[in-house]
């Protein structure tokens, strides 16, 4: 082993740094400041290259549909309490982020493979997609399992699909998206009733951009992110210390063994 | 104690839902979608209102400035590990997050804090700000502190300085900044000659439009989250298992006690 | 609903409080401080009741043997890194700890599972050990995955195999524990070859003890813990700052984009 | 630079492993396992040394005092909404260790430092506690701050205070400890009224033991770690998916903006 050898397990293709000289994917920096919008510089790091217009503001449209949904969300609520409890921001979101695991945050990268999954099936099988995607529906329902992106324990209809979805139909007609995973969202959506929710909608927009399921759950913690800071700050804000989530002199509920000696 | 007292316990002024309604500071969400772009979603959720063009595009310029400086720093090995070790994106990238303390990622923090300081000392004693800052710099230099947001360990000169400073300088020509919080960083520069780098310049920023210290270190956490997200992928993609810092079989070498018999 | 819902959802069968009052599962803490060791703690607290001497004794034994193996895992790594950002040595902690996920720390947690599937298909299908294993070990060994518990990329034979290995036969000699899964796992080892790591032996241990998989996982996360913190508190002694992976100036190698101008 | 500088930039004194070795502090782990019990083990790894029976018992008696207060706290409270979330144990325990910061988690820190102070103080300027404490008192009451480790906003009495500070008293009349910072402690309890709490009767502990305050907090850590570990894995056992702060259907109050349309 050289010093070389350590150096490069830590190699990188994002970005380059000499004194003096920072570059993004190739850009210098300084060509990019004040130029380059800031979901442009997501997609740029993220993806390797530039977005052209289309993808630019598809990928925007997804993330601000995405920044907040109010604080009973354990995200936000996690970042709220870690807030009062004298640790930096940066902390406060931390713990919010974290919590966006496989079924608080999930679903929308669970919906980008289904729709995958999907689009390769009418593929390879060349069977057209209201079939497969009952087949899919009738499969989660005999597991009694909640189909990813769709329907929603709060709204009867997320009012975030119709805007997004009208933006992904536009690009689709404009001949700027395939449509093959729009068209497979909608044929779950038609085979299962209940609509897309906000995950569905935005795995569309994913799937069509050709983000792989793992990334798009990426894009979706970015997203929250400044929702899981707005919280934290509104929190900050308050001055409570040590904020949990009863109010004193409100405490949970003793279900245990009664008070016993010990041996 | 009422059920009242628990959800006032949660309030919030950011988000309001409803069953098929989410308003965002107020704004009905399916009014902003497509047209509302992130960095304004950004200043919306966490300032409460819509910023100006001005506001949007230097929010847009400092974000985009700090996304990312490579594997070195700790919050991006930290992310890049932990991409290897079975968690989540979503967890990989709290842990880079986390690690943006007082001393990684609070100098933009620290330094918005001493422009603002600056500004109003120099108010409240009728003072110039050269006399203010060439004391504060001695101060500094008595303690052997470093100015936060002046100097850089790898640049002689930051590439991110210009570009932002330009942008600075045009809005206050234009007459849409103040400008005291920009004289107050060039009269700390003057002063102390190493060039401000990307947490000062990007502090002046936040001072002029009026962001407390602590919420700017929350810019620089969601401008940093790109470049945590961007790293953690591309370590994914390599496939690599619980990833350490050194290349196996590179050991770090032990400095402690020789063998000994345990009594 | 009612406030009673709300304390309802917190509800909890470890501890009671009330002003000047604290019960842990049932015992008055000032009956247990002073008596109860540190470990039959954590077994009260995880299990609700208190354990027997040889419960106590292995799950001591398990835990001593895993609180460190060095700064080459990520979870120390990232804990030490973390130590020199600004944060306090509960976030490092709290950093080192995130990562031991399903590759990094779960191990242990899916040999627990494994040993118990074997148990159970004996028992279920009157079948011998050997051959269940040997069909375990054929499946493995085809999807060219490991075995987890088995086998360690650094030590030929793991030295902490033989002495937690002696404390279960032990115990199963003197009928304290059935012994059914130590069967298991010497049947899996038999079968493999590479003799069982540290993972696996403490799995025998926790599936004797009848510990949850998941739970398993759990006490690992507090023994390593130990080391988490030994190695935060060490780092915070060099008064390091913004220590990345490679010392400086050391940069990590660029493979990306040559330089490109933005169009 | 050569590869060895890539090493010394990660040596330790804590553990040294070579192929088929482990070594903690310089004992083979195959000598400490089944014979070191957990608690000498954190004080090695932690203190480089073997403690005595004192400061053994000491520690463990520290510890198992602090492993749980219930779920109000808001340690707590995340790494039971954490384990709702689909992320493993390792990460709920995470987030509610990351929580336990200078507000939280810090007041035992902050009062083995005062504590230090005291009796540097003492020794100095030759002067009794009794009077600097009644001066310290005063100062905290004039900037209406609390005194760390005094006083608890639930228990009028914490019942940690008298079993542990009789087991201090023991090793003090025992001439096992020196007896200087627990008359510091009772000095500032007589001068304040308010009782000592948790954080102040453990905090005589960790600073008659020569703990430095920050570890002393590493330990409350490793203590509260149980708790957490405890209710994450109560909390997984409910089966709850996503829990937030408050049952369904309740909703945060929203105290912001009317509605209004998107210009």
């Amino acid at each position: 082993m050289t010093v070389a050898d350590t150096t490069a397990w830590w190699s990188t293709a994002i970005t380059r740094t000499a004194p003096g000289e920072i570059e993004l994917r190739g850009y210098p920096i300084e060509e990019l400041i004040g130029k380059l919008d800031f979901v442009s510089a997501i997609w740029l790091l993220t993806r390797g290259s530039l977005p052209t217009g289309t993808q630019s503001k598809l990928l925007e449209a997804a993330l601000v549909a995405s920044v907040d949904h109010g604080p009973q969300a354990p995200s936000i609520a996690s970042a709220r309490m870690a807030a009062t409890c004298g640790v930096g921001l940066n902390s406060a979101m931390a713990n919010g982020i974290n919590v966006l695991g496989d079924v608080h945050g999930g679903a929308g990268q669970q919906c980008v493979a289904l729709l995958n999954d999907l689009v390769d099936t009418a593929a390879r099988d060349e069977r057209d997609l209201a079939s497969i995607a009952a087949e899919v529906v009738a499969d989660y329902r005999s597991r009694k399992a909640f189909v990813p992106g769709f329907g929603h324990r709060f709204h009867p209809r997320d009012p975030r699909r119709d805007p997004l979805l009208a933006l992904v139909e536009e690009a689709v007609e404009a001949g700027e998206l395939a449509g093959d995973h729009l068209r497979a969202g909608l044929a779950v959506e038609a085979a299962l009733k209940p609509p897309m929710n906000i995950d569905g909608i935005t795995a569309i927009i994913y799937a069509e951009l050709g983000i792989a399921p793992e990334l798009a759950r990426g894009y979706f913690v970015l997203a929250r992110s400044v929702g899981i800071l707005a919280h934290a700050w509104e929190e900050t804000g308050t001055g409570r210390r040590v904020k949990g989530p009863l109010p004193p002199p409100l405490l949970a509920d003793y279900t245990g063994e009664q008070r016993r000696a010990y041996p």
